[in-house]
């Protein structure tokens, strides 16, 4: 992680003189053919296919400089879009990222952005890069990527392949990005309950593993290709909590998922309700090897919905345009 | 272009609701394997290669929404994307894209903008279609768009291949759209200098092409593959105005491009000023068959910069970080 080399702000200077600053911070593709610096980039897919996914984090709704580092805000984006493609069975080749930030903003905190995507590339999918991006000046801090992908041969694994018998498995934390988002929420505001900064950095030296998760999250990036190897039927990026993905699979297959309380730990409600861990949720054949890291949650069976050791539960889940204040911090 | 269809606003739905009434309307790819609704979408690639370009448009700097109609946004942000994808010699494919957009936007807005993308790309590159996307809550309107494209296994045409002796050509307009953006600072605002719907209205009635070329231009996306066959050794998308662009081109190649005022039109300068039309600027080996649809501007020189009529010329480009004021409107 980096320390900040000077005080100048995203006003001060040439769109060009900031991006010779970035680009020699941002990680390198190994399957890029032209990088950035030109119109557009060419990757390599020797597959003859490529896996897309795309987002935007808001400053806001998704995110709140009062709790995040700029270091943490590149990590986070990049593993999030990593996970995506990772769900299909790929292996991460390259991302493209636009960043558009107040002209305030220090350029300092764009280089620590670019440090937090280099340094989850090359923890979570070494190879992959940025291949390509935009720079702009928005009042809002906002951030999209765009992150690809290689199936290197393999089929994609859709959501919609989960048969009556599948075992059902999960790579990644449970629980654990919601337990940082509560401590946040209850420790990291002030009295008026605003996200407060210096709160939160007490609160990283008495819960730093809990606030990693939250703001650097580590998804299994290289399990989505063991779980597609495996055979994996149906396979998703658990964002909203495991029991709201389940249903998308649920959903998408015509079945249903049903949870085993004894293995989802000691607060089984909780586990299956908090998001943000990002880790993989898939679906294997009876009898298929269950790849390691992979730990067996519960059974595919005729139905629709989710449950819990047999009964129907109703996952309510996180809405981003339900219960959004838009406010600073 | 649809008209409204009901008074609903984002912050009234659900976000599967409001996906659920855009998915229909947005142009499907011909490439897509797999399309949007799972974690990521698949592309075919068969060239063993893709192309990739990623662009941000922030209510403010890059548009207005008293000028701009939504439909004009969705519009506008395919046709650029686009064209970066053609300044490489390939044919678009996909796109992916991003909106954040304010609670308090209708539906219909955001119906309207899909529209945009869809006709614009059934308009300049039939089968290029929208894979994938995100939306989400901003108080500023956001745009962020990747596009694909297919090189049918041609060389990618960088910047950097113009050598001395080659031909200078052009496809596209050159300096409507700037005169449209003219029109609006002076003719769409207020009595204080402000984007004013209003006064657009009427100056749309007046001055519909000038307008068009600026809020929904039309590039010449095809040029790019037939310049890329005839051989052209240089190229891109002519977003900051000729000479900017130009100077581009001669920096990654260590040429000069000479521009011949004869051939720019009544008014050179302007010609080589203007931002925007987003056509394509080229070079051809000498001797090399000229693509209809191109005009010879100039010749490719031994030196660096950019010339008119032989004379150094410096042009003066637009930088999104200077004279940004971010007001609404």
């Amino acid at each position: 992680m980096s320390e900040p080399t000077d005080e100048a702000v995203l006003g001060d200077l040439a769109e060009t003189d900031i991006l010779a600053r970035i680009f020699p911070r941002l990680p390198g593709a190994a399957a890029a053919i032209v990088g950035p610096g030109d119109d557009a980039a060419v990757i390599a897919a020797a597959d003859g296919r490529f896996v897309v996914t795309t987002d935007m984090m808001i400053h806001g709704p998704d995110f709140r400089l009062a709790w995040s580092t700029p270091y943490e805000l590149g990590w986070k984006a990049a593993a999030t879009n990593l996970s995506d493609v990772a769900a299909m069975g790929a292996r991460p080749s390259a991302l493209v990222v636009a960043l558009a930030a107040p002209a305030d903003w220090p350029v300092a905190a764009v280089e620590s952005f670019a440090d937090g995507l280099r340094e989850a590339c090359d923890a979570l999918a070494p190879g992959c890069g940025v291949v390509g991006g935009d720079l702009s000046v928005s009042p809002v801090l906002t951030i999209a990527i765009t992150a690809f992908g290689d199936l290197e041969g393999r089929t994609p694994v859709l959501r919609s392949g989960a048969r009556d018998g599948d075992v059902v498995a999960h790579a990644g934390r449970r629980g654990a990005a919601a337990r940082g988002l509560r401590l946040l929420f209850t420790e990291g505001v002030d009295a008026d309950g605003h996200p407060d900064a210096e709160r939160t950095a007490r609160l990283r030296r008495e819960q730093p593993l809990a606030l990693a998760a939250q703001l650097a999250p580590e998804p299994p990036i290289s399990s989505g290709v063991d779980a597609a190897t495996a055979g994996a039927t149906a396979m998703l990026d658990v964002s909203d909590g495991l029991a709201r993905d389940a249903r998308r699979i649920a959903e998408a297959s015509g079945v249903r998922i049903d949870f085993d309380s004894a293995a989802l730990g000691d607060d089984p409600v909780f586990a299956l309700g908090g998001g943000e861990d990002h880790g993989l949720l898939a679906t294997f054949p009876p009898g298929a090897p269950i790849p390691d890291g992979f730990r067996v949650l519960g059974l595919v069976v005729d139905g629709a919905g989710v449950s819990l050791d047999g009964k129907a539960i109703d996952p309510a889940g996180w809405d981003p345009y339900s219960g959004w204040d838009g406010s600073a911090g």
